[in-house]
């Protein structure tokens, strides 16, 4: 749950790793990820398994509160609570996933986001509270 | 999203091998998972990312609704909402995810469920609301 | 949880009237409802009851979905699931429910929205999963 | 969204009275409230409005993590998030909403909850993150 601010979008952590998805954008309360479909995403009838959506969400979501300007000190938080909603199946090829901070304060803050695929499409939206961590 | 039902407990979609979690236990209204701790599941500060917590629960919770009698049709359900809290950190070496189904009909379901490590602890709780598909 | 739709805008279910809210507007996939601050709204820290974002959100998220043009048969839904943020007390004198329909088909469908005073000021946003009804 | 601790069980702030819900019990961990069904409860079509069920919820929730000794300074807690799952409509004159603190520490915790009829029908179930204040 933890999200990293402050370096470089190479992807680097093991989860990360393992997934393979990686950070495309991190500005001020907002970050995005992408991860490109896969067999081995899939469930049993053949569409991503919700747990991707929620992976890829939980740390668009954290992130979006962690940017930090060149040479200040990074910013981490854990999730309080994420909640997700399972809108529809892709058509793309590509998952991205795009999180907004919407409010809180020096200690806790909220996020909201959405999967889409690269027609477009809304796959999943979701919302969450962090905690930030020193 | 999609759970499966009415099969052998081995893991056998692509997703669940990616992951390595694997289905311990499904009786009516409840199902059992476990995913064994590894170095490939941790995010930057080295603890499980919370997407782990979010795929397990929402195997469990869906598969707690999906369960049929020896010989009767296989029944599926997609997620319509997930929604995980964080608790605590795990000590142990493997994480326990466990699902029950605490209400609905014919159509919709909702479980609730939790991922314990094998100490006892309480890392997330979740509750879910499903969709039956045919 | 039902939600009305095809009517006018005035007040006239029993809860709408013992709270004091009434609609502002319905198009189709949007709601917007609004209640006057007052004290009998507040909590023992003289700040708005939770329980009152929550029921003007349950109202403005399932309305959204309910909207018909002139004529046709009302639509009516029931909350599925409904979750509520909490961002900041208000400054202002008013408060402000929009809510948008997000996705979802024919039986389903998905919302979002917020709680604003009339200084703009975010209160509270919620996400919500709605079920139509005959 | 703030709730009270360490006082008598008798509704005493605006809220409470003009819905009419009252304390029934708070001890360590737990919070249990009771109001009677009304009229001016319903919706439109003749149930209790979804709002009912999540005021209860949040009061209930935050309460359970507020409870002090005899003689301690009293805690106060507002909601962070609330998450309702709507399950079914009630056949009995009572609505009775239980909240249990499930997690967290010094200074954010969880709580769980149902709403039941006297009947002892589940009528709603809840999960919430509630930050303590000073």
């Amino acid at each position: 749950m933890p999200t990293e601010a402050g370096q470089g979008l190479l992807p680097h952590y093991p989860f990360q790793q393992l997934i393979g998805f990686r950070k495309l954008e991190m500005t001020l309360g907002y970050a995005r990820f992408a991860l490109e479909m896969r067999d081995d995403l899939l469930n049993l009838v053949g569409i991503p398994h919700g747990g991707v959506h929620a992976l890829l969400l939980d740390a668009a979501l954290g992130s979006a509160g962690c940017f930090v300007a060149e040479g200040a000190p990074s910013r981490r938080a854990v999730t309080l609570n994420l909640n997700v909603s399972y809108l529809a199946v892709p058509r793309g090829a590509m998952l991205i996933a795009e999180g907004r901070r919407v409010g809180g304060g020096r200690k806790v803050f909220f996020s909201e986001g959405v999967v889409r695929d690269d027609t477009g499409l809304d796959l999943a939206r979701a919302s969450g509270t962090f905690r930030y961590i020193d």
